[in-house]
C-alpha cells in the first residue's frame, strides 16, 4: 500500500488548514496511513503525523508486526512487563512525550468523532489547539486509488461467490447460522487456492421470516428457516482490509403475491439507483433514483434507511447516499447500493451490490442474479 | 439479561460520586445496561442514563431492534429518509436536546477512554462539568452474575470444541485459514444443533511457523503450514454475546529439542498460574506466578506480554493480570490465563484457558490436553 503518498496527501491539507500535527486514532484510519491493522485496540495504538516526521506509540507485542508493516520515523512502544530498564508502561506517558515535543502552541489536528475525551484533555492540558482533522480524511479515503480498487474488486468476487453458495444451500430446517456456514467455507476454500500473503474478513447475517427481515441490522441466529421464509442474506468480505458487500433478499418456497409486489419495487428501485449513479450526480440524486419508485408504488412509508455507501476499509464508510447529502459524485469512489423496503407483516426487501465510479460510466462489481424467479429456493 | 439490576448499581455509583447523568458510548458497555447489541456502529448509539430515567439515541433502523431488546424509558429515534414530519435526521442535534433537558450545574460521567470529543465538547458547550465514569464501569462489568457465568460456560464448552477440531484436521500443506475454518464448521454445527435463539461471535487467528507465532497478534493468513512447523492457534467464542477463550501452541510433524524446552516452560508457567489463581490473591502476584517459572528457565527477556486478562463481553477486559495491578481478585471475576514465550528464531509460545473464580476455587471452563505429545500433530 503507497502509505507514503496518503501521508503526503494528509500533510498538505495541515498544511492548508495549518495543523501542526495530526493524531490519528480510528483505527481504519492508523490502517490506511501506517498500513498496520492490529487485531484488537484493547491495547491503545496512536499514530502521530506531524509535517516531518510520524511516531507511532504501539503496545510491545505489536512492536515485530509494527515493524514489518509501517515505515514511521519513530515507534514509541509501551511494555506490560517490569525490568525492561526504564521503558515506558503506560500509553498515556508516551501520547504527553510525544506531544511535550511539539512547538508552543502548534496546532493539533484530531478526529472529533473518534478520539476519546481522555486524549483530547491530554493535548488541552498542554495548550494545544484542537482542530478536526476527521472530515479531510474521509474525503481523502474516499477517492480509491488503483491499487485499492483492485483490491475491493477480488473482494467482490469473493463475496459474490460466497453469496451464492449459501443462498444454493439454504432450505427449511436449516438455520440462519448454518447457511451462513457454506458461505463461509465457499471463502475459506476459494481464498486458500487462489491468494498468497492474504488476510480475510467477512462479515454475514441473513435475517429471516418476516419479523426478522424487518429489522434491517440484526446478527444471525439459530432461527431454522421454514416453508415460505422471506431471507435477506446480506455479506461483505474483504481480502487484505478491502471490503466489498453484495445482498440479496430471497425466499425458500413461494412468496404470496403481496411479498412479490414488495420484491419487485425493490428491484426496479435497487436497479433505478445502478443505473443513475455515477461521477458527476449528487449523492441526494441517487438516493431520489430509488425513493421516486418505491413513493410511486405507494411505500414510501416503509423506507427506513438511505439507499447506500461508500466501502473500503470500513464497513460503511462516507460519502453516504442520502437525501441531504449534496456531494458530486467522483470517479474512484466506491459504493454500495441497497434501498430496502420493510413492510410489518410481510418481509424486509433489500438488495445491495458494490459498484466503482469510473471517468466514463461504473462497474458492478457484484454479481448474482437479482430477479425474483432466481431468487425463490424450491 | 437483568439489566435492570445493573443499571440500579450504575446509580448507586452515581449517587455516590454525585453525578447525574451517565453518557454510555462504549458498545461493549451499552450491550450491559440495555441489552441491544448493534451490529454496526457507523450509525452512533448513545445510551444516557439519568437518575430517574433512561434515554436512547438510535438510528431509525435500528428502532424495532431497540423495542425489542431494551426497556429504556424514551427512545430518541433520528431517520435517514426526508419527509417524516419534523423528525429529527442527526444525533448530534438529539443529543444536545436531552442534554439540555438535565438540571443546569448537573455532573456528567463520561467513559474518558471512549467518549469521542465531540460529544465531550457538546457537554462542555452546554456549561456542564464532567467527571469519568468509565473506571466504575469496568469495576461493575468485572463481577459476573450466575446468568453471565453460564453464558460464558456454554461458551468455554464451544470454543473447547472448536479449537479441539481445528488442531485435529491440521496437516502440512493446509493453510492457517483453512485450519481455522475446521474449527468454524464445528461452532456453527454445533450452535445451531443445541442452542435456540442465540447469536454466534467468534474470533480466531492460527500464525503459523516461527516468524509469525513470535507475533502474538496477527490475522490467519493464506500461508500453507509446512512439516516441522509450530502454530498458536487463538480462538474465541461469543455465545449471544459473552465469551470464553481457548489457544493452544502446536505442531505439526517433530519440535526442534530447543522447541520442546521452550514449550515445556511455557506449561509450567501456564499451569502454575492457573494452580495459583483464585479470589484474594493480587493480579500482579497470578502474574508473577508464572514470571517466576520463566524466569528461573532463563526465558524472561522472551516475555513481551502480560500473563492474562478479564474476559466476558469484551474480548479483553479489566481486571489484567499486569505486574503493577495490585487489585485483589474477587468471586464472579472470570480471567483469560495466557504466559506467552516468544524466542526469534525458535518460535512463540502460549497456551490460554478461561476460569472462573468461585468463593471456594476456580473452574476451568475451556478444556484442551495441554501436554506436548497430544499436541504434535503427526
Amino acid at each position: 500500500m503507497d502509505t507514503r503518498q496518503r501521508i503526503e496527501n494528509l500533510r498538505e491539507v495541515m498544511e492548508t488548514r495549518g495543523i501542526d500535527a495530526a493524531v490519528v486514532f480510528n483505527f481504519e484510519n492508523q490502517f490506511y496511513y501506517s498500513g498496520l491493522r492490529a487485531i484488537t485496540y484493547s491495547r491503545p495504538i496512536i499514530l502521530i503525523v506531524e509535517r516531518q516526521r510520524q511516531s507511532l506509540i504501539i503496545p510491545s507485542l505489536e512492536e515485530n508486526h509494527a515493524e514489518e508493516k509501517t515505515d514511521v520515523d519513530h515507534l514509541y512502544v509501551y511494555h506490560e512487563v517490569a525490568g525492561k530498564s526504564d521503558a515506558a508502561t503506560d500509553y498515556r506517558e508516551l501520547f504527553d512525550e510525544v506531544l511535550s515535543k511539539l512547538d508552543p502552541g502548534a496546532t493539533v489536528g484530531i478526529e472529533y468523532g473518534a478520539l476519546p475525551a481522555d486524549y483530547m484533555m491530554r493535548i488541552q492540558d498542554q495548550g494545544f489547539p484542537v482542530a478536526d482533522i476527521g472530515g479531510e480524511i474521509v474525503r481523502l479515503r474516499a477517492i480509491k486509488t488503483e491499487e485499492e480498487i483492485n483490491m475491493i474488486r477480488e473482494s467482490g468476487k469473493l463475496v459474490s461467490g460466497a453469496l451464492g453458495r449459501t443462498i444454493e444451500q439454504s432450505a427449511a430446517g436449516r438455520s440462519e447460522l448454518e447457511i451462513d456456514d457454506y458461505g463461509n467455507q465457499f471463502l475459506f476454500d476459494e481464498i486458500s487456492r487462489k491468494y498468497t500473503d492474504s488476510t480475510l474478513d467477512y462479515f454475514v447475517m441473513s435475517p429471516s421470516g418476516t419479523r426478522r427481515t424487518n429489522m434491517p441490522h440484526v446478527f444471525s441466529n439459530t432461527r431454522k428457516l421454514e416453508q415460505g421464509d422471506v431471507i435477506i442474506h446480506s455479506r461483505q468480505v474483504g481480502l487484505s482490509g478491502y471490503r466489498a458487500e453484495c445482498e440479496r433478499t430471497f425466499f425458500v418456497g413461494e412468496p404470496t403475491e403481496r411479498q412479490r409486489e414488495v420484491f419487485e419495487v425493490m428491484l426496479r428501485a435497487h436497479i433505478a439507483a445502478l443505473d443513475f449513479i455515477k461521477a458527476g450526480v449528487r449523492a441526494s440524486e441517487v438516493n431520489e433514483a430509488a425513493l421516486a419508485v418505491i413513493r410511486e408504488a405507494g411505500l414510501e412509508e416503509y423506507v427506513s434507511h438511505r439507499t447506500g455507501h461508500g466501502i473500503g476499509i470500513g464497513q460503511h464508510e462516507e460519502p453516504s447516499l442520502r437525501f441531504d447529502n449534496e456531494l458530486v459524485l467522483a470517479p474512484g469512489m466506491v459504493f454500495c447500493v441497497e434501498p430496502g423496503i420493510y413492510v410489518p407483516g410481510v418481509g424486509g426487501f433489500r438488495h445491495s451490490d458494490t459498484v466503482v465510479l469510473r471517468e466514463d460510466g461504473t462497474d458492478i462489481i457484484t454479481e448474482y442474479p437479482r430477479d425474483l424467479e432466481h431468487l425463490i429456493i424450491k
